[in-house]
């Protein structure tokens, strides 16, 4: 037995649907909703529908926007327009946008090809990309695209896919990946072996 | 820079406000929140609402209950009266509800004492604990008292104080707490020292 009372089954059912809350906070969740005051949560649940009511998906590159077609990277002026990074999510664009060392466009996909999930290539903005470029060669804008989509099989597999596509649609664009390494600051002998071959095969003169 | 969209800013400060939400993904649980269907989050706000709403503390022992002012162990005639299992929060007394190796019943104190956070007696339900103690006497129900608190100092604490105001009441009942020691499927290497010196002061006869 954990509960019996219906109101309270029916909360936990719901937050499962929550990802990434850890199934051992649910419960704690749940406590911490219960317990707190009924206006901080009313104006919780307020903020949220309103979040979804005024937030959408930029139009060019699918980045949140509010009260504005394009997003705030889309719309400034201070953005360099020729290059456009392809990364899969919107928290990969923040990882990169925490860095500093971008200042181009972006493209989220919005997922990576995984034939056992079920995202197949119509799932992706892949066509809007392709479109968006071919938009583009007109005005002669976009130089390069840099795919920094995960190093894993499904995210290098998205970017072989969207490569392949942008190849065949012959347009005149220099296309490059994210270097991949030992990332700054880990310990060689806790590497795995991929990531050290990689290293090694792509070395650099020092 | 991570955003400047005003509702998206808002939206995750309020979601930083939801504990055991690890920081990392509280922009991913965001990007849920928006990227969902409107109904389904719309939904997921109401059973909250209507949850705090039907949901009330166990006039009793301060578990949830639902429709009624006692809780369903309070109000079952299946468990053993004349034991209560004293515990900070609501998931220990689940943690100790899954075992099925406990019949009697429980008494949620809301947290243990501590200081450093403020939390003085006057914040826990321990006034409460001793009122339903002296009640009990009239009618000799109640034999013994488990404390369940955690083994951490302000567990400890509580417990310790809990127990010396029983003890100022002049209530008689037997005062118990849960055994400590090294726990099962864990290796003696890895054990701090603190549980090793317990459980060879503790040890028990094989």
């Amino acid at each position: 037995m954990t509960t019996e009372l219906p109101g309270l089954k029916k909360l936990i059912r719901h937050l499962q649907k929550v990802p990434y809350l850890a199934s051992k906070n649910i419960y704690r969740v749940a406590n911490y909703f219960l317990m707190a005051k009924d206006n901080e949560i009313e104006e919780l649940c307020s903020v949220i529908l309103q979040a979804k009511k005024n937030i959408k998906s930029c139009e060019q590159c699918f980045n949140w926007t509010e009260n504005s077609n394009l997003c705030e990277i889309c719309n400034s002026n201070r953005r360099d327009k020729s290059i456009i990074c392809v990364v899969q999510t919107w928290h990969d664009l923040l990882a990169i946008e925490k860095t500093n060392s971008y200042n181009g466009l972006y493209h989220i996909l919005g997922g990576a090809l995984s034939p056992l999930e079920g995202i197949g290539p119509e799932d992706l903005n892949i066509e809007q990309l392709l479109k968006r470029l071919r938009e583009s060669e007109n005005l002669n804008t976009v130089k390069e695209i840099i795919f920094a989509t995960n190093p894993t099989p499904e995210g290098e597999a998205t970017a072989s896919f969207v490569c392949s596509r942008i190849e065949e649609s012959k347009l005149e664009v220099k296309i490059s990946k994210l270097a991949s390494g030992v990332p700054i600051g880990s310990v060689l002998e806790f590497m795995d072996r991929v990531t050290i071959h990689k290293a090694m095969s792509e070395r650099r003169p020092f």
